[in-house]
Order: structure tokens, then C-alpha cells, then sequence
């Protein structure tokens, strides 16, 4: 039960440093949309999410000096891009986290459009539970995204290899995809050739476990 | 790997009336609306889908005489409805079919949505897989399907229950509630208290066996 949105998910960071809430509202918005939000196991939401960032202005240092405002950013996407990879590799039944980084789209939202759509499929998670090298899912979730690819610019890579390309099956060793994607965490990369914008989504496997811890209790 | 849109699914159908290609199209397109384009196991789509339907005018009875374009959409409808069933039940690891009606909504297209939202739920999946009957799961889908429902005006039913109403959860039978999900086939009724649209949509559980049925070959 977690998905971008943000999910049943109570976090709380404490700093020292001097600043205001208006200050670090923006730092935080933009840390929690590269991290918080580009989260999920299961894609199902729920409203119990909390993120909130005290400052307590402790140590001195003020977010306004010179140098500062980015070192504290970040430290905080850091700290949250953590705790985010954290709440996922904790998820129900996972094996398998998943860095898919969705490049080369024309901007943001699309990139999100597509990580979303490979993130939910039940066919890409259950293949990545078996550790499976099959590209041929996730191009077909590219594919029902709503996103209007071109395959032959679609580039499809597990771990350092590229898979598919040229809108075909690229040669590779299968058996180094099947030993990456047998790892407890493994990139994905998949490039669709239309621009310069991306984004990082960290995702699960769909396994057997998932579905008795969700279907093996009453409410 | 059975979704609305079509899925990976060849369906020919034979009639011996005498009728154009323009006359079927109409009547076929709104038999397929409300059957095969109202069928999800996994949300997972492919490119194969076909649906014909092929006339040979064999039988003398013409399309356009009086009374027979109604018995023929209806007729029509019944093997779609039919055949459509068919297909969610073989799915993979099926072990629950759910007639899920959303009723009361603005129009079909927000019933549509809703209904995707809670057939491509996991959590809601495994539950049915669990014939537990967990509406928070169900209500928790609607409200994020991006159609501003008032949960007071929310209603869901299991089988012959009212579980939720009113804001709140109702007395109901619980063990006949999870005897009903236990059934091969089960319908719950999801009432968006917005208006007088809706749709019909089948649907099914997810189960372990889906899992190990994706997970554990390799391509």
C-alpha cells in the first residue's frame, strides 16, 4: 500500500539549522517530489501521510548564508531519497527494488506517466519477481502509457545492458540480466527518444508473498 | 493480461443475416462497449485484439425489416456478455470472478473510471482472493480514482449487503458476506451518489497462483 501521492507513510525530520517555514517549505516540496513521490509497491494510495520538517535553529547556522541553502537541499533530498528507498524495500512481500529511471522525455510529467504505468503492471512485477529480463512487458507498458513513443527511439536497458533499441531485441547475456535482476536492488533505464527531461521511481516486484499477506487476514 | 481496450484476444463471430458491414458496425462497437472493452484481469494490455463479426445473409432475414435490428442487438449483446465472462474467468490464477457495477455516476466515462480504479487495485484484488469482505479497500480505490465523490453519498454493497453508507460502515453478516466473495462468481455494487450513469465491468481476484503463473517462467 504505497504509491506516490504519498502512501500510509508518517515521516519526521528535525534539523538545527535557523530557518523559517516558509524557507524551507519549497527545499522540502522539492525533495518529496524527487523522493516521497516517485515512490511505490502496489500503486494503492491511503491518507495517512505525513511529512514535516522542524527546524529548531539550534546550531547557528541560518539557511539564508551564503553556500548554505544548497548544501542543506541537499542533505535533505539525501536524507529523504533514503528513507524513501527505505519504505519501499520494507514493502509487503517485496524481493526486488527497482531504480527505474524513465529518460529522455519531453518533460517531467510525462517521464512520471510512464514510470507510473511500468511501476503498476502486474505482468512487469511479477516478472521481476522471478528475476525475469522480460522487455517485452515493460515496452508494452510504455506502449499503454498514453505516451506517443516512436519505438524504433525506445531504449530499453536492465543493469548495464541494453535490451532492446532500434525497436528491436538487442543481443545480450541473458544470464547476466537474470543475475542482475536477482540482486535486492537493480536499475532499470528506459529511454524514449523524445527529449531531455526524466525521472528516477523506485518500485517493487509483485510476489506470491504480497498476495498472502493482503489475502490471507480478515478485516 | 486480459484489459479493456481490447485484450490479447481472437473473437469471430457468425450470423446468417442479411446485413451490411455498415449496419453491424454500430451494434457491434456497443456490444463490445459494454462487454469486451468492460473485462480486466491485471490491467496489462497487448496488441492482439480482434473482434469480427461476419454475416452471410443465408437465412433470408434482412437487418433492416421491422422489430429485427432490436432482437439482433440484443441477441448480439448476450454472446459478447457471454463470451466476455468467459475470458475473465479463464484468467490467469482466477479463482473469483466479480461483476462489479458502479452505479450513480455523472456520466459512463466517470463510471468507467471508477471501476478501473478498484478492478486494478491490488489490494482490493488479493482481498477478494481472501473472500474478505473489505470495503475500506474498495472505498479507498473510489476516492482515488480522481472523481470528487462525497463519501456520505458513497454506497457499496457485497452480494445482497449494504456494507458502507452514510459515511460509515453498516451492520451486516459478515460470514454471509464472505461466504457470497467465496462463490465463483460474486457482485458488488459500488453506488457513487452523483447521478444516473454506470457501467458493468467483470473483473477478478488476485491470487498467488497469478504470481507464480508470471513469475516463475522465463522468456
Amino acid at each position: 500500500m504505497i504509491h506516490p501521492q504519498m502512501a500510509t507513510m508518517l515521516v519526521y525530520l528535525f534539523t538545527d539549522i535557523a530557518a523559517s517555514a516558509k524557507e524551507l517549505q519549497p527545499l522540502l516540496t522539492t525533495a518529496c517530489d524527487h523522493t516521497f513521490n516517485c515512490i511505490s509497491v502496489d500503486g494503492d494510495t491511503s491518507t495517512n501521510d505525513t511529512l514535516l520538517l522542524l527546524a529548531n535553529g539550534e546550531s547557528g547556522v541560518r539557511l539564508k548564508d551564503s553556500g548554505v541553502a544548497r548544501k542543506f537541499a541537499d542533505a535533505l533530498l539525501s536524507v529523504c531519497q533514503s528513507l524513501a528507498l527505505q519504505v519501499v524495500s520494507d514493502g509487503e512481500g517485496v524481493k526486488h527494488v527497482i531504480h527505474l529511471s524513465v529518460e529522455q522525455a519531453k518533460d517531467r510529467a510525462e517521464a512520471m506517466l510512464v514510470a507510473k504505468s511500468i511501476a503498476h503492471s502486474p505482468l512487469v512485477k511479477t516478472a521481476w519477481a522471478g528475476a525475469d529480463p522480460n522487455w517485452g512487458r515493460i515496452l508494452a507498458a510504455v506502449g499503454y502509457s498514453g505516451v506517443p513513443i516512436q519505438v524504433e527511439k525506445v531504449e530499453i536497458w536492465i543493469a548495464r545492458q541494453k535490451v532492446f533499441g532500434h525497436g528491436v531485441v538487442q543481443k545480450f547475456n541473458e544470464m547476466e540480466a537474470h543475475r542482475a535482476l536477482s540482486q535486492p536492488q537493480c536499475e532499470i533505464r528506459v529511454k524514449l527518444g523524445r527529449g531531455k527531461n526524466g525521472v528516477v521511481f523506485y518500485t517493487t516486484d509483485l510476489t506470491a508473498e504480497y498476495v498472502h499477506i493482503n489475502a490471507d487476514y480478515s478485516t
